[in-house]
């Protein structure tokens, strides 16, 4: 008999976003089920999430260390397997570790963490713990992106010349984050966001996604930053020019102030004999283009999917799925992986995406901040 | 402490396609949990699937009938809430008199039964055992269908004049149905389907579609049924032209052979002074169009929404919600309702819709065998 | 060397939107020349007119008989090859009739006369005369409307069962027919447009490209004609059934009263294996869809073009043609089969369109009188 | 009576592309009649070049110098008014130079001359001449790049703070330049070409749109140029981040290796209340996003337009224009202004549109070849 997961949450109590989404991810093929949690550090706000989410009280904790010590006293039929962190960046690092160190998986909201340290020692962590550490860059779990990704390995399109990524967000035009908008106001606080701001929030997405589909990786880059909203503290706006491996050329641009933008993610690829398209808003959809025949629309349940996009699909073609489905195919991966499914599908985002994308902020920290031109980032 | 309320499900065992649809749409908020079902009248194929999804052994049931009978005689805290009822056509209706009056709730795929003499007795149980009567009429579901519908009845673009629907799929553009396709096999057959093909199981999804949002009835229609495809026995092409309330003229047109499309429900309403258009594929956009002023798209989680859209979406803007969360949408409804949570959404299709969609199927097809133009459509 | 023809334009004076748009597309690859004209029946009109569009004063004529023996009096060298009728559809028949007589080519604007009666007169008289007669179904001019054909025609879809066309304005949505709107006037004036209003003007469009495309013919139709706008004195919103040859269905729809809409001529054509999809408003793309491989996005100026295709572009890809253009083709085509270039695009639309969709204006008038389903429209 | 201007040709003969653009541009509104040309210089081509467009073989010149001097000798009645320049672009400088001192006025391709020094003696010429210098800078001619220019510049978006423009083209993406491709040929032979070979052909496009719509100069520039495929001896790929007045950032690309991308030209602006996206291969469309209000999509011909939008528009919304009417909006301007014809549109890319492009590709090329990051751009 199938054994559903056991899971534990750390943040994500009532009116948080990523917390929400992350629990309907598990929730959504029966993989996983959320057991206990430490919702809040504010002990009213914590037992109202707990009592929400169908949480017995005994294991709505108070903290996480209580959460650790707690269930890794319970027999093993009871006690979770993992931990989802979902709390502030600047979070991440200590609790991971934590619960890396007692022996729990753990599935943790992207930035990794604050900065190339902590992330080296996250790395370790799991490394001597031997526990799975799944990242949630989210957009990866999409079953286009990994049809993409096929199609660039196996070469359809040639040597790749063109990467270009871009994630426009409009949602922090205006000084949100100095009005009492939670989510705006962390994310613009250097000491909870970390060093990047529009940067570390997407543009990390953005520059995953790049090197993730396109298998080639940035060697050399070129960086404007800008904050165009008064007093804001970080950055709103990443302009990168990108070298990559085997000569290609790529741009990089996230901003979080084209007003009127929802989350416009978008990534085009284009090689000697032609190029895709792949955009978040429309995610059952991949255009590709050729030099010598008609542009194709690749579907999502359509005609010619590889294996592992298959996998990645619940619905026949023209009924959409959508962000929380791409999430929740990370969830089944990383629970496939520790249940060690062989043959189902076990890729999520981990300790090397994590290093990764965290050497991209600071990389672009650097070269903005310099009047030289090009800024490497070493070989990942 | 909120309850997460307990269901069973009668068919969708392994390789079923609407089933676990059913079940992932119900797991996603975590206002459900499945505990029991009779998955196959084949014992083992039965058997696989509980276990697959990691129901008890002893509430994996041979039978609706063995389910009712275990189920009634549990504890209140355990025993099921509702049924799930996922099996073909033909037994709707004996299924979920059944469970209704077994004192269980009922949430029913679509149609409600093979007949309008069959639907009444449905609604009948209904009334007599005081139970909830869920229809999955999905699309009805989704968050820019409730914002459409808003939209219309408070008037935006005056008395109505066009409804104009349309499902076109093209998976029967073949005679697989005699090949193998289990899918394509009880649908195309009368004796488990119904009277209509295509007309029944996708005209009436145009059907609703069309009234709920439109806020009208279809008074008169005149039509022309279709079978394309050599040796099929029921219609798999249908045309109806609509005469509606208030002088508002329409076509439907559903259609199953229609070589390459996927799932191509369309709905455009126009009024005095603008109309609406929204596609399925693309749920997350509702397109406004004014006489006077330039052309509005609307958004999920964009400015402007009605509440009940609100209540309808998980996400933020630019993050696509698909067609599991607008089948969630009914379950969480369905939950509500059950549970009397006052003040959340409460509305799901239930017995009027199944009624009104069977008397539409009932009048199309005398219509298609008449010289007469025009049939009656009684009002629902 | 090649000879530029001589034109001469009855109506289309100052203000006039259709007799600007045929002078243009005479103008625009140098086939024609505009020399003469009479534009107006209102002297100081037609004599403004004139000297706008840089005609001789001389050359400038009170109607059209003192055109026609005008012009057949100059020397062969100066005397005009064409007339083009753009006057309300009452006068099509008589004008058309006295310039061929008088020796001379006719482009008409459509439709081709009030009735049937009429455009038979005119089909004997162009066959007696021996001269051409150009007709501006103008949608047949786009390239990807003849790639369509081309590729209805070599069978890609294999055998074609459904033609679905639908033309969407909303222009006529209030009564600005009453309120000093002249192009709204003379169309919705039975002595001046004819049995149709939306019928006529653009239902015949739509038909003409259906069967154009298609290949196939309509044998039986059931219609229902509406008049949405109080007082209005012929049909803003036809919807029609169709039977064509070879058992294929169809559906016509064509409306004046879609609010907000423009022009929203859409063709879908599906056979067995695939369909096709080309919208006027995005004319430079033709959309394929296939059962067994990816969708297709044919472009204008892309690979894979049939030669008369090409015959009809003027840019590389990405570089829009539109509306002017497609009419271009036709005056082009028109000039090529007048001159005798052999080998050129010599096809536009002439008497048989004329008669055809005539011949549908009277089936669907009869039929919407009647209350039986079907009518016959007699192979044209 | 209004004089229709008469035009010659430099450049242009069989066979080339932007030649036939520009007469059929000139031809379509009956402002321009194309009377004189040295379309080639091998004798016979251009001979057969004069004929097909029925110039009298007389004025059927061997050279521009010829054409010059007998056109002066010709009465004013016959004389022609303007020279169009469609020649390789290190033709343009000599010819326009001659032409303007001869006392014609001067429309020429893009871009102005092969560098700075040259254009300014353009500049030079037209000033001590007195004569018109247009310059073919096209997609300033489309209607909704009026209308985008017109909201941007009285504040609809608020300050500006983003100017995002690209132009993506594949046609380069094989080495068909040393294959017999002649467009292809002389565009990468830097003698033929100028410094920029993707730069100066398309990057100088999106540049000049992207100040014209903004209102905003570059004032910084940081610039990556690649070649992609070997033995190419210019770039054929450009990504330029922008430094913009009033402290907006931008990015620049422009590619003609995106293969399979055909003419991709698209901005997007965007200030602190919200954006907009305008792209040239559906040129009728101009999309509005706004922080706290729907999206709204602007239609050429649809409701309230600026009357210089109007201006630039022939036909009702939902009837397509192109890339040929684009143009023929500058030929027209460009008539309107040499004709005094005050109150219409007389705006068209010139001397300074020139200038100022020609700046820009000199600083890329410099920031190119530097270490340094920024280079500036001087105020133009």
């Amino acid at each position: 008999m199938k054994r559903t997961l056991r899971l534990a949450m750390v943040g994500g109590g009532e009116g948080a976003f990523i917390g929400s989404i992350h629990r309907a991810a598990a929730a959504l093929d029966g993989d996983w089920r959320l057991v206990a949690g430490a919702f809040s550090s504010d002990p009213e706000r914590n037992r109202r999430s707990g009592e929400m989410l169908g949480i017995e009280p005994e294991r709505t904790y108070p903290s996480l260390d209580a959460l650790l010590v707690a269930e890794a006293a319970l027999p093993p039929e009871k006690r979770i397997d993992a931990v989802s962190i979902v709390t502030p960046n600047h979070l991440h690092a200590p609790m991971a570790i934590a619960a890396l160190d007692a022996g729990f998986h753990v599935f943790c909201e992207k930035p990794m963490a604050l900065n190339m340290e902590e992330s080296r020692q996250i790395a370790q962590a799991a490394a001597r713990s031997g526990r799975q550490f799944g990242l949630a860059f989210t957009y990866s779990g999409y079953p286009l992106v990994e049809e993409a990704r096929v199609r660039v390995a196996r070469g359809d399109f040639g040597k790749i010349r063109l990467v270009q990524v871009e994630y426009s967000q409009g949602w922090l035009s205006q000084a949100i984050d100095r009005e009492g908008n939670k989510q705006a106001e962390w994310r613009t606080d250097p000491a909870r966001a970390g060093l990047g701001g529009c940067l570390g929030d997407i543009g990390t997405h953005a520059f995953h996604l790049a090197e993730h589909v396109s298998g080639l990786q940035v060697q050399e880059l070129c960086a404007d930053l800008a904050t165009h909203v008064p007093d804001r503290r970080l950055d709103d706006d990443v302009s990168v020019l990108l070298r990559l491996t085997d000569g290609a050329r790529g741009v990089l641009k996230a901003t979080q102030v084209a007003a009127g933008d929802e989350n416009g993610l978008k990534l085009r690829i284009y090689g000697e004999h032609g190029g895709l398209e792949w955009a978040q808003m429309e995610p059952n959809t991949l255009n590709l283009r050729w030099l010598d025949r008609p542009a194709e629309i690749i579907r999502a349940g359509g005609p010619g999917l590889a294996d592992s996009t298959l996998q990645r699909l619940r619905t026949p073609a023209g009924h959409p799925e959508g962000y929380i489905e791409a999430f929740a195919n990370l969830y089944r991966a990383f629970a496939n992986r520790i249940a060690g499914e062989v043959g189902k599908d076990c890729s999520f985002p981990s300790v090397d995406a994590g290093l990764r994308t965290m050497a991209f902020v600071e990389s672009v920290i650097a070269n903005n901040a310099s009047d030289r031109k090009w800024t490497e980032l070493a070989a990942g």
